[in-house]
């Protein structure tokens, strides 16, 4: 669905090798950041006018599609960047978000995709997930929370799980946001270095970041394993935060133009309404 | 909460009639409509201040507050344009907006309640509410949905149910925004004249604003018997729509500062992580 586009580039297909993608890269886009920011602006009018359009279609009961945004990364790599400066300029009525954190026991208790399923946007809805069922063949395989039957059985149920939503109408479009650990590194320092972002802060998050090279092999895996024709990977270099807000715009874009929504038709009589409402 | 501002003249007293409001007229505000926009656009900076440090808080676990936004209004009274032009401008991270339909029938069997409990903001959270529990004793009334003693029994059950919220901390902020029958007719109509608009327009519309009186005494009802100190009731003219988001966003920023939102303290030993990231 993103054939012709730049960020076609970014496209995970077959030999793909994430120790190959220099994270400082701007790949398929010729402009610099002045030039992405003017892009950002222009994109997030046609995103808006698209959205509506999806909406619209949703109001009426017509709609049978839906964009569904995966979002995954290492610690600081930009998620709620994206939320905020792509997802954010979108009409929130749209929008349905669902922050994956680690799952509760009554989550534990079911199938890994049980939790998945109940956030799946309805037609009509940009859905957006921050963190994902990913979790669970990345932190659950680098962390051994699964043993390695269970991760090797979840590829397979993911597939088979995505399979299914796109079948359904949804339009699934994965991102990974791809940085160096040294750039998260200068990031983390930052948060340290201000009161106003202690918060951010976990202490867990170098906890992760000394696992870099097994959770980098982890998603490796995953690509090699679930970037499928219903549902690629689009790895993105995000050490320039603008150039990553602006390929995940081009991404959403992509796919609410291939679902291509219209107005919806009058299903009630123009004319006799207006007259009506006229004598009302 | 809202106590020298210029809203507080919006606030639902003793003696309050929903008849004397004109919803042409401006209350409390005396800058024009330029002056307005500017006014917007700083007011959304403190927002997206105060916001971003309840947020903070949840997501360290000390936040116990929370802001819901209940908003009735007559259909194109604009609580969309609130919603999209006041809380959409907000990380959405930090939003939680349920828009209210007519109940299904799981809903229906069982207490009206039941399906608002489940969408009440989390602590660290703002909640909007676009149509709410009301509607169960408006269209419910207006359309005789439940025997006149049920609907009784709901005033008593909705102060209860927001002075529970309240002590646990959301500050909630009723609205209804108040238009008058020509502006909703001219509404209307311009929806009947834009293919684009289309989707918005329900025969149903017509339906409800032939029980124009019904409804503003049912209004009228809900603020003599709901407007609590707990939980007043603001009744917002929103023919100027510029107006009505402002005042809506100054209510939203009275009750921000009332909960006066600080950035959370670090839990852990500034110092000591930043040499475990340095020398990770």
């Amino acid at each position: 669905m993103d054939a012709h586009r730049w960020t076609q580039t970014l496209r995970v297909g077959e030999g793909f090798r994430l120790a190959d993608l220099d994270p400082d890269t701007k790949p398929g886009y010729v402009g610099g950041k002045s030039h992405g920011a003017r892009d950002l602006a222009a994109g997030l009018e046609k995103l808006n006018d698209l959205q509506e359009r999806l909406f619209a279609e949703s109001r009426v009961g017509v709609a049978k599609d839906a964009v569904l945004l995966v979002l995954q990364a290492m610690d600081s790599a930009g998620k709620g960047g994206i939320v905020r400066h792509v997802v954010g300029g979108v009409d929130p009525q749209g929008v349905a978000l669902a922050a994956f954190k680690a799952p509760t026991p009554e989550e534990r208790s079911h199938d890994f995709l049980w939790r998945i399923e109940k956030r799946l946007p309805e037609p009509g809805f940009i859905g957006v997930f921050d963190r994902s069922h990913y979790e669970d063949v990345l932190i659950g395989k680098v962390r051994e929370l699964a043993d390695a039957a269970e991760i090797e059985r979840r590829y397979d149920a993911i597939n088979e799980f995505e399979a299914r939503v796109a079948a359904s109408g949804t339009r699934i479009v994965k991102v990974m946001l791809h940085i160096s650990p040294e750039e998260q590194k200068e990031r983390l320092m930052e948060r340290l270095e201000r009161p106003d972002k202690y918060w951010k802060y976990n202490p867990g998050d170098v906890d992760e970041r000394m696992l870099w090279p097994q959770y980098m092999q982890a998603y490796q895996t995953v690509f090699d394993r679930t970037s499928t024709e219903a549902a690629p990977w689009h790895v993105i270099p995000a050490n320039a935060k603008w150039y990553a807000r602006l390929a995940v715009q081009e991404l959403l874009l992509a796919a609410l133009e291939d679902i291509d929504p219209q107005w919806p038709v009058a299903d009630f009589d123009v004319e006799a309404e207006k007259k009506r409402l006229a004598a009302s």
